[in-house]
């Protein structure tokens, strides 16, 4: 039976700062990536969260990022790939005591931000990412990006013997090679959520999406990213899980679709 | 056959910063307490620090302390009994992640600074700290202090079904009760690696000390904690073992002696 | 004629978190409390800040705490007298800087949180923090607790030449002897904005307001403070003013009435 | 009468954690660039740092960095031109205060680590830094890379009506066209104090210093860096101020040098 994963960035709170709806988003999806504590999130917002997730039983991944609170992981910073594989190696051993708090294992790891397009750009930081997961943990999935960008990343992580999650994101527009529009586009982000629920469908069910330029391409991926912070996010992830039972489909966690 | 277990602060450095002679230290004790990165330690800090000990065959500890690197742990910060369990759970955890990585178990945990005097003083907040160390592992060792001002905590402990090691500290005066002669008070740190030596000597084979008025107290202790950062550190742990050898007695690891 | 100062806490979003209604809080209060980075705040949320009291003819006071944004400075932390003074000449001076830009003097400094709690309770901490306002400008007003509780601060302040602004919680109940009811306590927090407008006003003008028990009792105050985060904030300060206009009072700077 | 300025990192110290050899250095230096709490030090470090540098009559400047302690600011981080000047607006004005109570005027403001790079090769970055100073005090000087590199920056400070100090590395070895050879190759450090001093006395007295392939090229500089951590700090220091009195030149602080 053929299905899809829905993850969802969760536990971005922190302290005072609450940022996220995560109760009312996190019934409808099947993986969560939750904060660690150095882009975002902090212990209790970690308890909470993993506990969140066990609750509804999604599965529960960590979302490590570069120590940089201030910018929440999104600006790039120049770290050694030897700091890096212990920046992640930290960060997913915090999460992971909470999962066994909470009876849950930790089912995969997706770097955060520019953490997320570091390793697609630069090989060594992408090796020291996938030899610190596996140094935690060997069982792990490792969440990269679908399509051209991702090819390398996942090359990396097959031949070190790392599963990987290819992700991809239906809310946002695709060039026909597979690369995705970016964000300053015209175009680039799709916001009506039966529209992102139907590209989710097109992916689960046919592999592919409809690109910008109005071809359909060939897109694998194992799990599609949506977002928990947007006006339609609980909709959104009500209608992904719609669309697909009306089909024969059905959400999955992305531990089944990668083994 | 009888011993005692040396343990000693590990892994304080930062980024740029060094303190401690951690290399010089590490062979001549038993149980390291590393810090977890909240008062003290980085990733890169802990993963060496646990590298280390591995290598001289000295178990490993966590050392979780308050969020004040600025204040090295050692200033009260008053955090909910809640927040501080989540604290403990998330920088135990992180150094578990490095403890896994280097193959050898996490064997305790010791609160570090104001929080490690904290949990003598409030209840709540050593429950707060007990609750932490089951979640995270039930199998963990919690190091407090010998003596009346850590019955409390050992008394909480053991009502929860946590292993405690009771802890003295040889380079510090006792008074007659068998609390610790404050810090600010002549004579109230003894620096003679000899005499430290000798007390050590005194308390694995007689759980006993002789306090500042003269009389020999009992103190039943599991450890001695020594200090890594005076010039006279690494004369000091040599000769301990030295002392402990010449009567038969051993240094022993915490866990072997609590079980 | 008579006249009291509004201040309100401002600049409390941090990086990708936002706090507080600031932009449409700011037209209707005299004196921005504004955070300075260390339990809330950031150097563009400062920046922002000023800008926009500046924009709405608000004067600008500095709102230092200790350095625990995962805490939101409202957690005691002991730190000694003398670093105080360091972390308060560094919050004050950051902010200044700001004033600079945008061409508006700093009118005064009023300690957050937990620190504004610990002044009243230490002298120590209280000369600490006095000092260093002296040191970073002898023209800034401190503000302080107005009753009996503020008393010891203010006179310190008074000893050391500093000027005070004693500040009333127009929304908190009072007890007969002019000490706040404690906030967990029953009707200890007043939401009604016309109640609140009432009170304001009648510390204005009669430096008096009603307690809990329901006579009428003294207090003297520079400044009321009110909170900017609630769903009724905008209301409130609009309802404050026009109560004071309907009766001749006016809205004015803290430093027009403590001069 | 000809001179030169000699500038060094101070102030490096943070916490528990003590770098360099701040009280040694500096009664021979001219100029000190004091860590501003970012990327090293802290309020109390920079408290005792300007205390120092005014015993000593020497001439006080901000060393501003990145958000990195963990790395010492020596991370590139990818950060907007408009957080870039709010972070130097904060950092030097928070120095500022500690000029004032201590009763010395700033002087100057050399970026830390990775910025001081940045803005050599990203003009945005550049006009964002000397934004940032003049919007603080348009009095300030802005120290940068004497020689090729640092022409841009030179420029686009000049445009902007900021004084700039050029700045020689006289422990580095240069190239024929005037730019630094890197860190990593053979003999890019040089280590011995009498030739460094004699280099520096070729750059006060001739505005030239010999490059590595042996001829003699110009090289305008109003200040050379020297490093206080090294074993050889003090007698280096020592060392230049005996070379430049001996010839009649003398060490001047960079303000009367770029007026």
């Amino acid at each position: 039976m053929r299905g899809i994963d829905v993850n969802c960035d969760m536990g971005e709170s922190f302290g005072p700062y609450t940022l996220g709806r995560d109760s009312e988003v996190m019934p409808h999806i099947t993986s969560a990536n939750v904060a660690c504590g150095w882009h975002a999130g902090d212990p209790s917002v970690m308890d909470r969260t993993v506990a969140l997730a066990a609750q509804n039983g999604v599965s529960v991944g960590a979302h490590p990022g570069y120590p940089d609170l201030l910018g929440f992981g999104r600006r790039k910073l120049d770290c050694s790939p030897d700091d890096l594989t212990q920046y992640i190696i930290y960060q997913v051993g915090a999460l992971q005591a909470f999962c066994h708090k909470h009876g849950t294992p930790l089912q995969h790891v997706k770097p955060h931000g520019a953490l997320y397009h570091a390793v697609l750009e630069d090989e060594e930081l992408g090796r020291a990412v996938a030899r610190a997961v596996l140094q935690v943990d060997p069982g792990l999935v490792l969440v990269t990006l679908a399509g051209p960008k991702g090819e390398s990343m996942s090359s990396i992580c097959r031949e070190m013997g790392l599963d990987v999650a290819r992700e991809a994101f239906p809310d946002r527009a695709y060039n026909a090679d597979g690369t995705l529009v970016p964000r300053g586009s015209r175009g680039a982000v799709i916001e009506d959520p039966q529209e992102v629920a139907a590209r989710t469908h097109s992916l689960a069910r046919d592999n592919s999406v409809r690109a910008a330029s109005g071809e359909t391409i060939e897109l694998e991926a194992h799990t599609v990213c949506v977002h928990g912070d947007t006006p339609t996010a609980v909709e959104l992830v009500r209608e992904i899980g719609h669309r697909l039972q009306d089909d024969g489909l059905q959400l999955r966690h992305m531990a089944q679709l990668t083994n």
